[in-house]
């Protein structure tokens, strides 16, 4: 129980400073420090630097793929044809993708930014998942499409357009009064589901 | 003439390390390598690794910046009101953006992700000029909302969403035969028109 605690302390501190001054720009001491303790004692608790990134990275690339698997059917589900229409689906992916960004901004943006520092085999690892996440966004604006929901969009630069504005949202957004994270998702849910025209193209029932 | 064709390729090679390394992760040894030459050759043609970085942030900077004066009037001219409608002047912003970056993916993404490096004197100057081009943006936006030529979008969420969007490019573009830099502009041109639902609102005459 301490140790989850103190575990996530370490991660929280460390999700800050390498949001700030990225991961090579970081080093063991200075998440000791920030944390007023030994280094020594931090190796406690993790193994390594690489360590600690990695827990960020795969925890935020799970809560993605978890908030996703929520909302549209795995890639080789069977259950593809009772699947909700493409625009709630993707409705649903862009506010459940800005409701993790703007959770914890800082986790995001190491997962978005710093993941390239992982070592070569994780690294690998979660260029998989991402692209596994990104082809979700990529089948449910080409289900879209092909349904004459949305325009005739290439899915491919469709969807990567989307996930970066996505992602941009932890380099420039703070919680404001005017805008708060609700009010955020409101709009890039407007934005998402406007740029595929979604609403204006004729369904073509099932 | 020699002196700057150097130059040039110093600049190219050094956005080329910054853009895969990082500039953190690349030091004036690996550039002079890549170049075949040594270090203090280099020192002949840049003061530091910083100063290449400047030139390529600056340089990249003022191309975007060459590329909205020529479409949108500068924030406080007088000639506002002669101004072409705020769709056509938002498709030339997101075409000329998006020419830029696929016209030199490297250097745009140092641009983009590599400023933050940039001492605290020019890292000012660059958010400064950043901040009053995306300005551009949330201007033309809230022009076509004032006339009811976009949806009631926020302006600033809404230029934040299209620009992150558009500079994810340097992520994932790489030119092909199915989507050309062309085919890509314009993917994202009706991306980003859509995105505000331009041409579904009545314009009120000005």
């Amino acid at each position: 129980m301490v140790e989850t605690t103190r575990r996530q302390e370490i991660e929280d501190v460390a999700s800050s400073l390498f949001h700030e001054h990225g991961y090579s720009g970081t080093s063991v001491r200075d998440i000791a420090r920030a944390l007023d303790i030994q280094g020594a004692s931090l190796y406690a608790h993790v193994a390594s630097k690489q360590d600690v990134l990695w827990s960020i990275v795969d925890g935020t690339a799970s809560r993605f793929e978890a908030a996703a698997d929520a909302v549209t059917p795995a890639p080789d589900a069977e259950s593809a044809g009772s699947a909700p229409d493409p625009a709630d689906r993707l409705a649903a992916l862009v506010r459940a993708h800005v409701g993790i960004v703007t959770d914890d901004v800082e986790r995001a943006s190491v997962f978005i930014h710093e993941w390239r520092s992982l070592s070569s085999e994780r690294r690998a690892e979660i260029a998989r998942r991402r692209d596994a996440y990104e082809q979700r966004f990529r089948e449910v604006i080409a289900d879209g499409v092909g349904a004459h929901a949305f325009a005739p969009v290439d899915p491919v630069a469709a969807a990567a357009y989307l996930l970066t504005a996505l992602n941009g949202v932890v380099a420039w957004y703070r919680p404001d009064r005017r805008l708060t994270p609700a009010a955020l998702a409101d709009a890039y849910v407007q934005l998402s589901l406007q740029a595929l025209d979604a609403g204006r193209h004729a369904e073509v029932p099932a």
